[in-house]
């Protein structure tokens, strides 16, 4: 999550700063970190979408094994996110309580911000990147020779201009436009927001209409990337961000594509309604000061039947859904 | 609107005051404020769900010429309910800026809270109540010698115990249930609001599908009370107060009743959905710090057929709608 790596400006427009650690873990085995199986480590926290992005991702490859994975608690504190969820409050493979020691290990003088998705060198206890846009395309790119056997190409050459067009647009206007809208200041700033978003998801509704997928017919990682966010939108963003023009369920489209991303293999076992709810409705006591969590909305309907196949689409394309997850990387607080 | 008339306890509970002028005006003509055309002027707040049942039932019963209204701005300000609207910020009829002045001129040692609906004697400038919940009972049962001719018995005797028993369970669970669920400050204090406030949600679904009213076949007091919250639900409370199981627009039978009086002479031409949304969130700082106005939802659903008729009912019983409003008392900032 970035939220640390933001600031409202004099005008009331939220700005998201650039992530500050952009090194790349690279195939090339005389890079500065090259790709390695079991050196480093992946820290997320469930409630956050651009961390959830790198568990789907690492899920459908198959890269469980290659790069472990520690989930911090979905709340902050004022040092940021901690592994309180962990016996004695310490990740037990880096051995640290909070993952700006981290941060700390590689640039002591560091005033940034603290934010997740985040990978750590395992031997040097450093930070390694907190570059969320770069890190899940690096899995697909770099960690190919790990990748299981089936996995499948999130992000196939031949569709790369198509996908980076749309990933693009959906950042702008939908990823990041849900924070915008949320996070204004002032009432202008905010009505620009809902307006660039909503004219975005009519335009992706429209999209998503006659096609299973936004690229090709098959899973990519611009369904990922919007999936992240359409998981989120009725349990925070509708209400806590002020995104009400309508549900995602009110978006028949969108909502029975939202629906066959999460009842695929891979996707479902990586959503934590619990998580993503007391993040965003106990750390952000600037919109939410009283810190109470909605008990709503209704969620057991992202179980019913979405009908997609019906539109075709090859989820996996020339690959297979990945096995079930071992127990210990079940993420989801609730199952279909 | 009673907002001021309340406070948060000790244990994160939202406590509601009872009103503190209680008089009333009698059809007695030796009674200390007797009935008489022309001599008490009603002070609303399009905002306030209280205030707002006085609006529906003085214009079912056709006493627009026998209590005049004054509009208040929809944002207080630290002096509580104000004129703004009126030129030179002054009520016409009153000449006062703000209808603080009459609890003052009542009461001039007065430290309680200024609420909306209040009647005000006009000659002497005081306050005679702001009594809420006898306040629509009367205009009912004491000013029967000024209906139009065709007014409806929003009151009848036959039916009283019943519909005080329903209004009281509306009252605790749903009226008044949504302040508390959005004003609760601990977690067990709003949720134990929000399953009250769906439990008896699900209660009526269940009662109005197979009968067009609350109680017997006509339009009574217990549906102009459970309109206001209604036709406040998915544009406020929803979101701001967090009742967000599901939005109106998703329980059929509550949605669609809502519609048909919405749709019903006497009701559309007193909701005021912008006064209704810049109220709650530019006034309550303490769950809404920013201030801003959500865009949403869209509200043209609210003109869509609804499809009551068929369950027959005979909106105004013996009596007839009630004629067009003058301009003049054109409250709806939307029409259908």
């Amino acid at each position: 999550m970035v939220e640390n790596n933001h600031s409202t400006d004099s005008t009331g427009e939220f700005q998201r700063s650039l992530s500050h650690f952009d090194d790349r873990i690279l195939a090339d085995p005389n890079a500065q970190w090259p790709v390695e199986p079991g050196r480093y480590r992946l820290v997320v926290s469930l409630a956050c979408p651009w961390a959830h992005r790198m568990l789907i991702v690492r899920r459908l490859l198959g890269l469980e094994s290659s790069i472990s994975v520690g989930v911090t608690d979905p709340v902050q504190d004022e040092r940021s996110w901690r592994f309180t969820l962990d016996p004695d409050d310490v990740d037990p493979v880096l051995g640290i309580g909070f993952i700006g020691d981290a941060y700390y290990a590689r640039e002591p003088d560091y005033r940034g911000g603290i934010s997740v998705p985040a990978i750590v060198d395992i031997p040097s206890g450093e930070l390694v990147t907190n570059d969320y846009l770069q890190m899940t395309l690096d899995l697909s790119t770099e960690w190919g020779g790990f990748h299981r056997d089936g996995a499948p190409d999130l992000y196939p050459v031949a569709l790369r201009p198509e996908i980076d067009e749309v990933i693009g647009l959906v950042f702008r206007d939908v990823n990041n436009g849900v924070y915008r809208s949320g996070f204004a200041a002032a009432q202008d700033k905010y009505d620009r927001a809902y307006n660039g978003l909503f004219n975005r998801l009519d335009w992706l509704e429209e999209r998503l209409t006659g096609r299973r997928y936004l690229v090709g017919d098959t899973i990519t990682e611009a369904d990922i990337r919007l999936f992240t966010t359409l998981v989120r939108f009725d349990p925070v963003y509708h209400g806590h961000f002020k995104c009400n023009r309508n549900k995602l369920t009110e978006m028949p489209a969108l909502w029975a594509y939202a629906r066959d991303l999460y009842q695929t293999p891979g996707f479902t076992d990586t959503v934590n309604f619990d998580h993503i709810k007391r993040h965003y409705y106990q750390v952000h006591t600037d919109i939410n000061p009283t810190k109470i969590v909605p008990l709503g909305p209704d969620l057991t309907n992202w179980d019913t039947p979405h009908g997609r196949e019906a539109l075709g689409g090859r989820p996996f394309g020339d690959g297979t859904p990945p096995p079930a997850p071992p127990e210990a990387e079940v993420f989801a607080d609730w199952r279909l």
